[in-house]
């Protein structure tokens, strides 16, 4: 089911300053040429993801004459982004009709046996990485101008003609990243796992890490607020790039909706507009990916410009509360948490406000603002207690949402991360929620993350490592060079877009691991 | 039926001088800028071609809001050679994604209600004039590299995404030829058919005259010699652009098989290549082109340089002859004559030696070559002798071709156009081929120019406008505003390549009629 907001009428607001500080930051890509290591054949089996076979040595991609309906699939290695170029020349008579032929890039295996033409979801098609190519000229050195998100490149020639054969002499790629992967030291660690865990968790941060934080290089190569805030905290474990932090903070500050709420992302080309997606819980992120990029890189100038925007964002968010200090649901596409089908949001949103209530308080104190951080801390405790309340059913030991009493998981982690109960508590209820295992279960890896920073924040350190093992190794064990938009370990096939052709194969949200693991476990 | 010719163990010969004289007349082109008339729908109808029908003024181009599936038609006004140019914004909310659609040229209206997915022929389906676009960031200009040949362009939208629509601002094409349509005055005629007959062989000629002599803009975007010969006349009466025609003799000369034979067609990117393709009519008309070109140009320097490989090609052709000085048919693809299926060409090819071996003559008796001349002459004599004796069915009253004794249309035009009979006898034999009506009849314009050409040689003047008004004229009637490569006035949508996607709608070899009209009947 399609979850898009539209707000035509909506008025944006321009702050020039904050833009012009946020350009300021805008960081030069670093440029590395890469090489396909070898020519594959991608086989479907009976499981879900295919077989990579391998094919013959690079050194032997110009034996190849490729005639209509010939295929070529090459393996750059490892997951890359950026710009491809390709050389081709022919063989036989004097080429007498254009070269056709189609490209196809996939970050992972299964895209590569996808049909697009099956494709009948509500994303745009215009996703899926295939473009096709006329050549009237051979040889020829083709250029594509876009940016591509891969590991796999194949080339299927439509046709040529009955007297010549396309040639792919040479294919290289020029990739992009604002950070370098070399500057990170991998994890020392004698688990196997949790090397892999945090370098694969740390290519997705890198790969994602370009003119901005994008949430995915593939789709939508968006800065979205939500994505922000887990890709900064990787970051400050790994790259420390504060600068690029700083300059998505001034983007979403820079220009909000004349109310002055942060939009949920924003797009910098052809020139900054933020979007008309206005989620509440990406909104009052704010404050926190505002906090936690002070608490990394001592930026008190940044701290003390940004802040109005982040009291801003909770005082917004104040009218969504009854007068039982219990937030009500919103209408349409209101908030996010989860991908999850039928999710009542209500409980775990009233985490996210304490969870972030907390976190401005911190601000308004650091910044000596005593009044504002009183008034803040005190709704959060007015919250906290309301979830208290009439959010906890004492019976089963776990919170409730919504009109429905809903049980689903992502009420119990957002409370817990917000400190509605104490560690002991949220320890028992993350236990039962586990046991119980209702229908509204995780989806994303982003709430998968969050689940498991409520374990690690009470304490339960074992069953974090396993739950990672079990998640995040799901992805590895299908042969992840970058963690995953989505997965879900009982159904590797589903996708909330209709498809998983679409799917993103390098998400930022899902880099955690790297995080988690050098906050927690070295 | 695959009709094409290999030869990857030729070896070619080049000649630097010549090939020097021909870069040295490579014209400049001239650019002119053309805008689309009108937006249109076309429409499939019982007809064999679609209705065009007005759909909007082009000034409200702009107010198209295209969604996936949409698309839109835009009305060049006439047949266009050029690059096109494309202004492309979005409406809505920003862009969420790429836009992606197809860009589609036709010449014709029917190509536009043709769906390329069905086409399964033998000739490269890179031919047919679609393109595919991602485009990232909106507002773009999108400047399309390839060279088209085009009066419609259709945009389809395969997608946008749920927020925003995409936007064609503008269209316009930078059009190509070598001359210029206004440098050369309509006929003046009473009969408005004779006028379009010249102004549509005027305007293929014109976008056939690129940097060399193409034979078709759309397909194959190449110098074929047998064409050549068409087009130099046609030229003479019209542009008079000598240079191009000497460009192109010089070509064909500059690099040839290694027994000096020239190849029936050649490429000139991205350096001069002839084909491995071999057509012993075409060869031959070599020395018949360089003769009309002196004829029209004077050029004595160039005659004297091109000579030996005038005289090489009959030399070559000698070799075909049988012991009673008839010319055998050889194997494969040998001879081109006409694309009739089954065809056989021995008698016809009988008469191009003939109607060869007497202009080469007569540039050796130019030059003063008086033996090489009185060889040429002796050797003409007794084949068109041994024709008569051994080709003519007495009591048909017709040429045979071939062991079956074959009669078709091409024996009797090219014995008659050879002069092997009287002027008289000549259109008898033309009355009583078109009464017969053999089977084998003709298929391409070119056949049929030179029926139309042999009646007039017999003075048929009357007979040969008919013609023209019934074959030329059936093309005006079907919307044509250049000449096509094909027409079967029975079967409007007949193709030799398994489908009329792929054919040429402005093809040199047809734009005859403004030669015939201008040199015979005004």
């Amino acid at each position: 089911m399609p979850e898009v907001s539209m707000d035509l009428n909506m008025v944006r607001v321009t702050n020039g300053d904050f833009l012009g500080k946020a350009e300021a930051c805008a960081p030069k890509l670093i440029r590395t040429a890469v090489h396909p290591q070898r020519i594959v054949e991608i086989r479907k089996t009976e499981a879900v993801h295919p077989e990579v076979v391998w094919r013959d040595r690079i050194e032997n991609l110009s034996k190849y004459h490729l005639k209509k309906g010939d295929k070529l699939c090459l393996d750059f290695g490892d997951h890359q982004v950026g710009y491809v170029t390709l050389k081709f020349a022919s063989v036989g008579s004097p080429q007498d009709a254009p070269a056709f032929f189609k490209v196809k890039f996939g970050e992972i295996a299964k895209e590569m046996t996808e049909d697009s033409a099956d494709y009948d979801g509500w994303i745009s098609r215009g996703w899926i990485q295939e473009e096709y190519f006329h050549i009237d000229v051979l040889p020829a050195e083709l250029k594509l101008t876009r940016r591509y998100a891969f590991r796999y490149l194949e080339i299927e020639v439509i046709d040529t003609s009955l007297k010549w054969a396309l040639v792919l002499e040479d294919a290289a790629a020029e990739c992009v990243s604002s950070v370098r992967m070399d500057d990170v030291q991998p994890v020392e660690s004698e688990g196997e796992v949790i090397r892999r865990l945090d370098r694969v968790g740390l290519r997705t941060l890198h790969n994602c890490m370009q003119d901005v934080f994008e949430d995915g290089p593939k789709r939508d190569r968006r800065l979205w607020l939500g994505d922000l805030r887990l890709q900064a905290l990787a970051n400050y474990a790994t790259f420390k790039n504060y600068d690029l932090v700083k300059r998505c903070l001034y983007l979403f500050a820079g220009q909000t909706r004349d109310d002055g709420q942060v939009s949920a992302c924003l797009f910098t080309e052809p020139e900054i507009i933020v979007d008309d997606t206005f989620l509440l819980d990406y909104s009052m992120f704010f404050g926190a990916v505002l906090l936690d990029y002070y608490d990394a890189s001592g930026d008190l100038d940044t701290l003390k410009d940004l802040s109005a925007c982040a009291y801003r964002q909770m005082e917004i968010a104040d009218a969504q509360f009854d007068e039982n200090d219990l937030l009500k649901a919103g209408e349409g596409f209101w908030a996010f948490i989860d991908w999850t089908d039928g999710l009542d949001k209500q409980a775990a949103m009233q985490g996210v406000y304490i969870y972030c209530a907390k976190r401005v308080q911190k601000i308004a104190e650091i910044l000596g603002e005593t009044a504002k951080a009183e008034v803040l801390k005190a709704k959060w405790k007015a919250r906290a207690k309301a979830a208290l309340d009439a959010l906890y059913d004492e019976e089963k030991g776990l919170f409730v949402s919504g009109p429905e009493r809903q049980i689903n998981y992502a009420s119990q982690v957002w409370l817990v991360l917000a400190g509605a109960v104490d560690k002991k508590k949220g320890g028992e209820i993350l236990e039962r929620v586990l046991v119980l295992n209702p229908e509204k279960g995780m989806v994303s890896p982003y709430m998968n993350h969050h689940y498991v920073e409520a374990l690690l924040l009470c304490g339960r350190k074992d069953d974090a490592m396993d739950y990672m093992k079990y998640y995040w190794g799901g992805m590895l064990s299908h042969g992840a060079d970058t963690f995953w938009e989505l997965y879900n370990p009982e159904d590797p096939s589903e996708s909330p877009y209709g498809s998983s052709i679409v799917n993103s194969y390098c998400h930022a949200w899902s880099c955690t691991p790297t995080w988690l693991i050098r906050t927690y476990f070295v």
